[in-house]
Protein backbone atom coordinates (compact mmCIF):
# COMPACT_ATOMS: atom_id res chain seq x y z
CA UNK A 1 0.00 0.00 0.00
CA UNK A 2 1.00 3.71 -0.91
CA UNK A 3 0.49 5.57 2.23
CA UNK A 4 0.88 9.32 2.39
CA UNK A 5 1.65 11.90 5.06
CA UNK A 6 -1.81 13.77 5.51
CA UNK A 7 -1.02 17.11 5.18
CA UNK A 8 -1.88 19.76 6.69
CA UNK A 9 -2.28 17.83 9.70
CA UNK A 10 -5.49 19.41 10.70
CA UNK A 11 -7.29 17.26 7.61
CA UNK A 12 -6.58 14.48 9.53
CA UNK A 13 -9.89 14.57 11.35
CA UNK A 14 -11.57 13.74 8.21
CA UNK A 15 -10.22 10.40 8.28
CA UNK A 16 -12.50 9.50 11.21
CA UNK A 17 -15.47 11.75 9.86
CA UNK A 18 -17.66 8.99 8.15
CA UNK A 19 -17.45 6.99 11.66
CA UNK A 20 -15.61 3.89 10.79
CA UNK A 21 -14.92 0.88 13.59
CA UNK A 22 -11.12 1.24 13.82
CA UNK A 23 -8.45 -0.97 15.17
CA UNK A 24 -6.51 0.70 17.69
CA UNK A 25 -3.23 -0.35 18.72
CA UNK A 26 -0.97 -0.35 22.11
CA UNK A 27 2.52 -0.79 23.03
CA UNK A 28 5.12 0.05 25.70
CA UNK A 29 7.94 -0.98 23.60
CA UNK A 30 8.38 -4.40 25.04
CA UNK A 31 4.67 -5.77 24.51
CA UNK A 32 1.77 -5.05 22.16
CA UNK A 33 -1.85 -5.18 21.51
CA UNK A 34 -4.84 -4.63 18.97
CA UNK A 35 -8.43 -3.81 19.84
CA UNK A 36 -11.46 -2.96 17.77
CA UNK A 37 -13.17 0.15 18.67
CA UNK A 38 -16.80 1.08 17.36
CA UNK A 39 -17.27 4.43 19.70
CA UNK A 40 -14.85 6.59 18.47
CA UNK A 41 -14.91 10.03 16.84
CA UNK A 42 -12.98 12.96 15.93
CA UNK A 43 -12.86 15.85 18.78
CA UNK A 44 -10.77 18.68 17.35
CA UNK A 45 -9.42 20.03 14.02
CA UNK A 46 -6.71 22.28 15.22
CA UNK A 47 -4.74 21.06 16.95
CA UNK A 48 -6.39 17.78 15.54
CA UNK A 49 -7.75 15.42 18.49
CA UNK A 50 -9.94 12.00 18.17
CA UNK A 51 -12.26 10.44 20.99
CA UNK A 52 -12.96 7.42 22.10
CA UNK A 53 -14.17 4.97 24.77
CA UNK A 54 -12.43 2.29 26.23
CA UNK A 55 -13.37 0.01 29.56
CA UNK A 56 -11.08 -0.21 32.37
CA UNK A 57 -11.46 -3.39 32.31
CA UNK A 58 -9.70 -4.16 28.79
CA UNK A 59 -6.30 -5.65 28.19
CA UNK A 60 -5.21 -2.46 26.98
CA UNK A 61 -6.05 -0.11 29.22
CA UNK A 62 -3.13 -0.22 31.17
CA UNK A 63 -1.18 0.80 28.33
CA UNK A 64 -3.13 3.97 27.62
CA UNK A 65 -2.56 4.82 30.86
CA UNK A 66 1.09 4.27 31.61
CA UNK A 67 2.44 5.28 28.05
CA UNK A 68 -0.54 7.90 27.26
CA UNK A 69 0.42 6.67 23.20
CA UNK A 70 -2.18 4.61 20.94
CA UNK A 71 -2.60 4.78 16.89
CA UNK A 72 -5.78 4.27 15.24
CA UNK A 73 -5.95 2.12 12.43
CA UNK A 74 -8.77 2.45 9.86
CA UNK A 75 -9.37 -0.89 7.96
CA UNK A 76 -10.85 -1.22 4.67
CA UNK A 77 -14.22 -4.24 4.56
CA UNK A 78 -11.80 -6.58 3.27
CA UNK A 79 -10.40 -6.76 6.90
CA UNK A 80 -13.62 -7.34 8.63
CA UNK A 81 -12.71 -10.97 9.86
CA UNK A 82 -9.81 -9.77 11.26
CA UNK A 83 -10.94 -6.58 13.17
CA UNK A 84 -13.86 -8.63 14.51
CA UNK A 85 -11.22 -11.89 15.81
CA UNK A 86 -9.01 -8.70 17.27
CA UNK A 87 -12.44 -7.08 19.04
CA UNK A 88 -13.24 -10.34 20.44
CA UNK A 89 -9.82 -12.53 21.83
CA UNK A 90 -8.53 -10.88 24.43
CA UNK A 91 -4.68 -9.60 24.59
CA UNK A 92 -4.69 -12.06 28.03
CA UNK A 93 -5.28 -14.87 25.74
CA UNK A 94 -3.43 -14.22 22.96
CA UNK A 95 -0.26 -12.22 23.37
CA UNK A 96 0.24 -11.76 19.45
CA UNK A 97 -3.39 -11.30 17.94
CA UNK A 98 -0.98 -9.46 14.73
CA UNK A 99 0.27 -12.72 13.55
CA UNK A 100 -3.00 -14.55 14.94
CA UNK A 101 -5.03 -12.18 12.38
CA UNK A 102 -2.43 -12.23 9.65
CA UNK A 103 -1.10 -8.32 9.81
CA UNK A 104 1.77 -6.48 10.01
CA UNK A 105 3.76 -3.83 12.36
CA UNK A 106 4.82 -0.89 11.08
CA UNK A 107 6.82 1.61 13.77
CA UNK A 108 5.26 4.98 14.50
CA UNK A 109 7.05 7.71 13.33
CA UNK A 110 5.61 9.66 16.59
CA UNK A 111 5.07 7.09 19.17
CA UNK A 112 6.29 3.59 20.30
CA UNK A 113 3.38 1.50 19.53
CA UNK A 114 3.31 -0.17 16.53
CA UNK A 115 0.67 0.37 13.55
CA UNK A 116 -1.00 -1.41 11.40
CA UNK A 117 0.36 -1.76 8.10
CA UNK A 118 -2.88 -3.33 5.89
CA UNK A 119 -5.07 -0.15 7.74
CA UNK A 120 -5.82 2.52 5.18
CA UNK A 121 -5.00 4.81 7.04
CA UNK A 122 -2.82 5.95 10.59
CA UNK A 123 -3.46 7.81 13.75
CA UNK A 124 -0.94 7.86 15.79
CA UNK A 125 -2.10 9.84 19.13
CA UNK A 126 -0.75 11.45 22.27
CA UNK A 127 -3.66 11.11 25.36
CA UNK A 128 -4.50 14.62 26.38
CA UNK A 129 -7.29 13.93 29.17
CA UNK A 130 -9.66 11.41 30.03
CA UNK A 131 -13.05 11.59 31.33
CA UNK A 132 -13.81 8.93 34.05
CA UNK A 133 -17.50 7.32 33.14
CA UNK A 134 -17.40 4.74 35.82
CA UNK A 135 -16.92 1.11 34.25
CA UNK A 136 -15.12 2.86 31.20
CA UNK A 137 -13.36 5.92 29.79
CA UNK A 138 -13.41 8.84 27.13
CA UNK A 139 -10.63 9.31 25.82
CA UNK A 140 -9.17 12.56 24.31
CA UNK A 141 -6.35 12.11 22.15
CA UNK A 142 -4.17 14.73 20.29
CA UNK A 143 -3.27 13.54 16.37
CA UNK A 144 0.65 13.67 16.41
CA UNK A 145 0.85 12.28 12.73
CA UNK A 146 -1.61 10.57 9.99
CA UNK A 147 -0.63 8.37 6.70
CA UNK A 148 -3.51 7.61 4.00
CA UNK A 149 -3.21 5.65 1.33
CA UNK A 150 -2.78 7.69 -1.45
CA UNK A 151 -5.38 5.74 -3.82
CA UNK A 152 -8.20 6.40 -1.61
CA UNK A 153 -7.36 9.58 0.40
CA UNK A 154 -6.79 12.91 -0.72
CA UNK A 155 -7.00 16.43 0.43
CA UNK A 156 -10.72 16.95 0.51
CA UNK A 157 -11.01 13.00 2.62
CA UNK A 158 -11.98 9.75 1.44
CA UNK A 159 -12.67 9.04 -2.02
CA UNK A 160 -14.67 6.12 -3.22
CA UNK A 161 -13.61 5.98 -7.28
CA UNK A 162 -10.88 3.32 -6.70
CA UNK A 163 -12.93 0.57 -4.82
CA UNK A 164 -12.61 2.02 -1.23
CA UNK A 165 -15.22 0.17 1.19
CA UNK A 166 -14.65 1.53 4.53
CA UNK A 167 -16.49 -0.63 7.70
CA UNK A 168 -19.13 0.49 10.17
CA UNK A 169 -20.21 -1.50 13.11
CA UNK A 170 -24.36 -2.44 13.82
CA UNK A 171 -23.45 -4.96 16.57
CA UNK A 172 -22.19 -8.27 17.35
CA UNK A 173 -20.92 -9.61 13.72
CA UNK A 174 -23.02 -7.52 11.78
CA UNK A 175 -21.64 -4.22 9.84
CA UNK A 176 -22.32 -2.00 7.20
CA UNK A 177 -20.02 -1.02 4.34
CA UNK A 178 -20.33 2.84 2.49
CA UNK A 179 -18.52 2.82 -0.87
CA UNK A 180 -20.69 5.21 -2.95
CA UNK A 181 -20.20 8.98 -2.55
CA UNK A 182 -23.27 11.63 -2.30
CA UNK A 183 -22.42 15.06 -3.02
CA UNK A 184 -25.29 17.61 -2.21
CA UNK A 185 -25.60 20.66 -4.34
CA UNK B 1 -43.05 6.79 9.17
CA UNK B 2 -44.06 3.96 11.81
CA UNK B 3 -41.63 4.16 14.15
CA UNK B 4 -41.24 1.89 17.74
CA UNK B 5 -40.02 2.74 20.86
CA UNK B 6 -36.79 1.30 21.49
CA UNK B 7 -37.04 -1.44 24.26
CA UNK B 8 -34.78 -1.91 26.39
CA UNK B 9 -33.56 1.37 25.72
CA UNK B 10 -30.05 -0.21 26.52
CA UNK B 11 -30.21 -1.00 22.79
CA UNK B 12 -30.38 2.48 22.06
CA UNK B 13 -26.12 2.65 21.45
CA UNK B 14 -27.32 0.55 18.37
CA UNK B 15 -29.06 3.31 16.48
CA UNK B 16 -25.63 5.39 17.07
CA UNK B 17 -23.09 2.20 16.01
CA UNK B 18 -22.59 3.28 12.58
CA UNK B 19 -21.10 6.95 12.92
CA UNK B 20 -23.86 8.44 11.06
CA UNK B 21 -24.35 12.17 10.56
CA UNK B 22 -27.11 13.12 12.71
CA UNK B 23 -29.56 16.65 13.24
CA UNK B 24 -29.44 17.98 16.67
CA UNK B 25 -32.46 19.34 17.62
CA UNK B 26 -32.82 22.25 20.78
CA UNK B 27 -35.46 23.98 22.39
CA UNK B 28 -36.82 25.77 25.55
CA UNK B 29 -40.29 25.56 25.08
CA UNK B 30 -40.59 29.07 22.89
CA UNK B 31 -37.62 28.60 20.38
CA UNK B 32 -36.00 25.69 19.29
CA UNK B 33 -33.18 25.39 16.74
CA UNK B 34 -31.86 22.25 14.50
CA UNK B 35 -28.02 21.94 13.43
CA UNK B 36 -25.88 19.09 12.07
CA UNK B 37 -23.21 17.34 13.80
CA UNK B 38 -20.45 14.81 12.41
CA UNK B 39 -18.91 14.05 15.63
CA UNK B 40 -21.02 12.10 17.97
CA UNK B 41 -20.64 8.28 19.17
CA UNK B 42 -22.27 6.45 21.51
CA UNK B 43 -20.90 6.73 25.17
CA UNK B 44 -22.46 3.96 27.27
CA UNK B 45 -25.07 1.49 26.77
CA UNK B 46 -26.72 1.41 30.74
CA UNK B 47 -27.66 4.06 31.38
CA UNK B 48 -27.11 5.26 27.75
CA UNK B 49 -25.01 7.66 26.63
CA UNK B 50 -24.00 9.14 24.25
CA UNK B 51 -21.29 11.96 23.00
CA UNK B 52 -21.26 14.84 20.74
CA UNK B 53 -18.92 17.92 19.79
CA UNK B 54 -20.10 21.61 19.92
CA UNK B 55 -18.32 24.57 19.02
CA UNK B 56 -19.28 27.28 22.18
CA UNK B 57 -20.40 29.80 20.05
CA UNK B 58 -23.05 27.72 17.92
CA UNK B 59 -26.34 29.30 18.35
CA UNK B 60 -27.61 26.46 19.63
CA UNK B 61 -25.24 25.98 22.26
CA UNK B 62 -26.91 28.42 25.00
CA UNK B 63 -29.83 26.07 24.59
CA UNK B 64 -27.93 23.04 25.83
CA UNK B 65 -26.10 24.76 28.58
CA UNK B 66 -29.51 26.71 29.64
CA UNK B 67 -31.63 23.34 29.17
CA UNK B 68 -29.92 20.71 29.99
CA UNK B 69 -31.45 18.80 26.84
CA UNK B 70 -31.23 17.96 23.00
CA UNK B 71 -32.73 15.31 20.89
CA UNK B 72 -30.20 13.07 18.30
CA UNK B 73 -32.56 12.56 14.75
CA UNK B 74 -30.81 10.01 12.38
CA UNK B 75 -31.59 11.07 8.73
CA UNK B 76 -31.23 8.44 6.04
CA UNK B 77 -29.37 9.53 2.92
CA UNK B 78 -32.81 11.13 1.10
CA UNK B 79 -32.65 14.08 3.62
CA UNK B 80 -28.72 14.99 3.11
CA UNK B 81 -29.88 18.31 1.35
CA UNK B 82 -32.24 19.22 4.84
CA UNK B 83 -29.51 18.16 6.99
CA UNK B 84 -26.89 19.90 4.93
CA UNK B 85 -28.54 23.21 5.02
CA UNK B 86 -29.47 22.92 8.34
CA UNK B 87 -25.66 22.56 8.95
CA UNK B 88 -24.58 25.62 6.88
CA UNK B 89 -27.00 28.10 7.64
CA UNK B 90 -27.30 29.86 11.13
CA UNK B 91 -30.55 29.95 13.77
CA UNK B 92 -29.15 33.34 14.08
CA UNK B 93 -30.22 33.98 10.49
CA UNK B 94 -32.85 31.54 10.37
CA UNK B 95 -35.08 31.15 12.97
CA UNK B 96 -37.16 28.35 11.40
CA UNK B 97 -35.13 25.78 9.98
CA UNK B 98 -37.91 23.69 10.50
CA UNK B 99 -39.97 25.10 7.64
CA UNK B 100 -37.10 26.22 5.35
CA UNK B 101 -35.71 22.56 4.99
CA UNK B 102 -39.30 20.92 4.89
CA UNK B 103 -38.80 19.18 8.68
CA UNK B 104 -41.67 18.70 10.88
CA UNK B 105 -41.55 18.80 14.89
CA UNK B 106 -42.75 16.21 16.80
CA UNK B 107 -42.85 16.58 20.84
CA UNK B 108 -40.35 14.70 22.54
CA UNK B 109 -41.83 12.19 24.93
CA UNK B 110 -39.34 12.66 27.76
CA UNK B 111 -37.74 16.38 27.06
CA UNK B 112 -38.95 19.77 26.21
CA UNK B 113 -37.06 19.41 23.02
CA UNK B 114 -38.99 18.61 19.62
CA UNK B 115 -37.84 16.32 17.32
CA UNK B 116 -37.64 15.70 13.46
CA UNK B 117 -40.37 13.66 12.25
CA UNK B 118 -38.98 13.07 9.26
CA UNK B 119 -36.17 11.15 10.86
CA UNK B 120 -35.43 7.23 10.82
CA UNK B 121 -34.87 7.34 14.66
CA UNK B 122 -35.09 10.05 17.40
CA UNK B 123 -33.13 10.20 20.78
CA UNK B 124 -34.00 11.84 23.51
CA UNK B 125 -31.71 12.93 26.09
CA UNK B 126 -30.38 15.14 28.67
CA UNK B 127 -26.54 16.49 29.70
CA UNK B 128 -24.70 14.30 31.98
CA UNK B 129 -21.77 16.34 31.61
CA UNK B 130 -19.63 18.71 29.38
CA UNK B 131 -16.17 18.17 29.11
CA UNK B 132 -14.03 22.20 28.10
CA UNK B 133 -12.39 21.52 24.85
CA UNK B 134 -11.39 25.27 24.44
CA UNK B 135 -13.67 26.59 21.74
CA UNK B 136 -15.70 23.64 21.83
CA UNK B 137 -17.60 21.68 24.68
CA UNK B 138 -17.97 17.63 24.31
CA UNK B 139 -21.07 17.25 25.73
CA UNK B 140 -21.97 13.43 27.53
CA UNK B 141 -25.78 13.08 26.69
CA UNK B 142 -27.97 10.23 28.62
CA UNK B 143 -30.59 8.67 26.43
CA UNK B 144 -33.65 9.18 28.16
CA UNK B 145 -36.08 7.44 25.02
CA UNK B 146 -35.08 6.25 21.99
CA UNK B 147 -37.67 5.54 18.70
CA UNK B 148 -37.02 3.98 15.18
CA UNK B 149 -38.67 3.22 12.62
CA UNK B 150 -39.78 -0.24 13.06
CA UNK B 151 -39.27 -1.13 9.23
CA UNK B 152 -35.57 -0.48 9.33
CA UNK B 153 -34.39 -0.97 12.85
CA UNK B 154 -35.05 -4.22 15.00
CA UNK B 155 -33.75 -5.63 18.49
CA UNK B 156 -30.49 -6.96 16.50
CA UNK B 157 -29.76 -2.97 15.16
CA UNK B 158 -29.89 -1.59 11.58
CA UNK B 159 -31.45 -3.61 8.79
CA UNK B 160 -30.67 -3.13 5.41
CA UNK B 161 -33.58 -5.08 3.27
CA UNK B 162 -36.26 -2.39 2.92
CA UNK B 163 -33.96 -0.06 1.72
CA UNK B 164 -32.42 1.90 4.03
CA UNK B 165 -29.25 4.44 3.02
CA UNK B 166 -27.50 5.75 5.99
CA UNK B 167 -25.85 8.94 5.96
CA UNK B 168 -22.20 9.71 7.13
CA UNK B 169 -20.10 13.13 6.59
CA UNK B 170 -16.69 13.48 4.53
CA UNK B 171 -16.57 16.78 4.82
CA UNK B 172 -18.32 20.02 3.55
CA UNK B 173 -20.70 18.70 0.87
CA UNK B 174 -19.55 15.60 0.83
CA UNK B 175 -21.16 12.08 2.34
CA UNK B 176 -20.76 8.29 1.93
CA UNK B 177 -23.90 6.06 2.25
CA UNK B 178 -24.23 2.74 3.48
CA UNK B 179 -26.49 0.73 2.74
CA UNK B 180 -25.02 -2.86 2.32
CA UNK B 181 -24.68 -4.80 5.49
CA UNK B 182 -21.88 -7.79 5.81
CA UNK B 183 -21.51 -10.13 8.32
CA UNK B 184 -18.53 -12.09 9.80
CA UNK B 185 -18.65 -15.67 10.25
Amino acid sequence: MDKREVAPLANAYRLLNPGCVVLISVGDGTRDNLFAVTWNMPAKKEPGMCAFLSSKGHHSYPFIVDTREFAINIVAADLAPALYGCGTVSGRDEPDKWQRFALNREAGTQIAVPVVAEAVANLECRVNQMVDLGSSSLIIGEILAARADRQHFDDNGWRFDKGLRLLHHLGGKRFCVSGEELTVR
